[in-house]
């Protein structure tokens, strides 16, 4: 067996645990074709590691020979401390997994400005992990990985934000910026990538291994899982749904563009129109006009439903590229749901391209803040394994 | 060594063998990671399958230590016969190919009809593999594999077709029809698609992991290249470029839906609108209206100009989704130049989510009839390399 295959091996064996949560050597043989010999070897490697363990099987079955229980391995949940966090518009939400994945903790703080610098929000987020750590009688520096959600555009392999809305300069590696405060590895991604990962590793994704995510929130996000993992494009633009052109020269939007989806069916897109109407010069609320549009006003219901037409014309054109099998539409504020309304599910059916075979899924899936920081720490669980085999390697070469 | 892994590492080991069209064993060793010893072994019995074939190096250098002269494998070209076509509007053209990807001879033949039945194309079909192969004194027979590319909404893996222009009946399992004319195996897909395989086996694709390729003939036609492969979606109606809609309840398209990209940017909309203008009930040519805009004429260049920013913007949210390190605008007619224009890709560049990197590199690749052929040829090839490697596997059990 060669380095490269042992390394391999390692790698489809603890996933497989992983998946399978508790499993004996022999299935593992079994699911992987993995001989039983290496299943072994390896297997061996990683309890020595304290990767793994073994627990007694749960069956009264014994082993008919020697009548001794069955052993089954899985992951060892205090092999390492993993957080994740995302930054929203006025809060950071903060979840910490142990190596199984078991959530331990979470957090919640408010920031008192919606837009930090790189290295103001960096001694943030260190302050806010330390606490976090804190509820379980750790430190920070007992944490193994961080992973983090921000809005914008990130080219997540690099740790490098081209722009977000939370940060006051542009062009920033932040994930250097957070390594040198915090002094764990971080792992960054755009917020809805990481929506994904979340809905991949304990939501409505599991079990697809090609699915699109569509969140709401100021803006409008979008995570693309193709082959199991997050599809990212290759400058860390992909996905920008939010920015598609939906109208050529169409509404202004806050990217300074027209036309793009943003501009039609965000919160500021409603309340531009709404106030138009109204002559109002005063700031309404978004649910205000969400509310008169069921209550009969026809301006307000005119607003709604035009935003409702553009978001189904720019699903139809998601479904026309990707041929998905699943839709998730994913958001915590409630004031989304005209949006994800049926007859916005339905016009979208008749604007995708028609054929004898059902139209993919659309599922909904409602809530809270928490949700995009277990996603955030998914990816840095799934990063800080993968770095925990390497230094196996390393360990041997 | 379990039958599972030595499956892998035939397949690794061809496939390399192939990539680098000529290697010694002790490359392939080091390039795979796969041990010296069971490169001997799998080599061993690829040659006595006769799938590949040893040769002499080249170089004049020599084994230092008993001068024989060095040994490279190769893909052994007769091995297996592969044949291409593509169906178009009013051609079909074919190629064949040996096992390495030679092309060894081309044909073209009219089409009376430009719409069959499913089981009159698949005799026109083997009647024109069968002259193909009687060119290289073979027959139809000899042939390992049938490619074909066909517009339309196709179901590769089940080599369903939904619907194509070039047949009377929706939902037609074509493959089937056609493997019972031919009696060899047959590999269908949508022909953009097949563009694709062919810019990445032989055309600007090669080297990238990722790329777009857009068509442009009476239709609008994508291919997605992901991870080296071609994306197909879940239903085969994936990458649907051209009923992407562009217009919340625009302009009528032939798929009776309105606002697609095609109802803007495709033949009949060009003429249907220049028809308008002029009043003339006699039947225009779209390259009239393209050279009455370069003479000056301001209602056609209206129409022309139109339909650039309709595919700008098409393009533009291609790449807000994608975010490719490449896009391929492929064509073998010059009357698309209009929609190849600078002016329409510096559009598309304008209306992209902006970052301080470049966008990516957008290339014209003109080319004749038989690139569609020859990938459809190659992903024929593709399958035909598979099926030998199964063989192999079936004849070890």
């Amino acid at each position: 067996m060669s380095v490269n295959q042992r390394e391999i091996g390692r790698r489809k064996l603890l996933n497989e645990i992983r998946r399978q949560q508790r499993i004996p050597r022999i299935s593992l043989s079994e699911v992987t074709g993995i001989s039983r010999a290496t299943v072994t070897t390896i297997t061996a490697e990683l309890l020595r590691e304290g990767l793994i363990e073994e627990v007694t099987s749960d069956t009264t079955e014994k082993d008919s020979k020697r009548g001794r229980p069955k052993v089954d391995l899985k992951i060892r949940g205090v092999a390492r401390l993993i957080a994740g966090a995302k930054i929203s518009n006025k809060t950071i939400s903060l979840v910490l997994l142990d190596f199984e994945g078991t959530q331990l903790a979470d957090h919640e703080a408010a920031l008192e400005t919606t837009v930090l610098s790189a290295d103001e929000m960096a001694q943030v987020l260190a302050e806010l992990v330390e606490e976090l750590a804190q509820k379980v009688d750790h430190s920070l520096q007992d944490v193994a990985g961080f992973g983090l959600g921000i809005a914008g555009v990130v080219d997540a392999p690099r740790g490098f934000v081209h722009w977000s809305p939370s940060l006051t300069s542009r062009n920033v590696t932040f994930g250097t910026v957070l390594e040198d405060a915090l002094g764990i590895p971080v792992f960054l991604d755009n917020d809805a990538n990481l929506v994904a990962m979340a809905e991949k590793s304990f939501g409505l994704g599991q079990g697809h291994s090609d699915f699109i995510v569509v969140t709401i929130e100021s803006g409008v996000g979008m995570g693309i899982v193709i082959n199991d993992e997050i599809y990212r494009g290759t400058r860390g633009c992909g996905a920008e749904f939010g920015h598609t052109k939906v109208q050529l020269e169409g509404a202004l939007c806050r990217c300074g563009q027209r036309g793009c989806l943003e501009a039609y069916v965000a919160d500021y897109a409603l309340l531009r129109e709404a106030m138009l109407a109204s002559g109002e010069a005063a700031e309404r609320q978004v649910d205000e006009v969400l509310q008169a549009a069921k209550d009969g006003d026809e301006v307000a219901a005119s607003i709604v439903e035009r935003a409702g037409r553009m978001f189904a014309m720019g699903l139809a054109n998601i479904v026309n590229i990707f041929d998905p099998e699943l839709i998730i539409l994913a958001g915590e504020q409630m004031q989304s749901s005209h949006l994800y309304a049926e007859e916005v599910i339905v016009s979208m059916r008749k604007s995708i391209v028609q054929v004898d075979k059902a139209p993919p899924e659309v599922v909904i899936h409602k809530w809270g803040n928490l949700m995009w920081a277990r996603g955030a720490a998914a990816y840095a669980l799934e990063n800080v394994s993968e770095n925990a085999l390497l230094e196996m390697a390393d360990n041997v070469v």
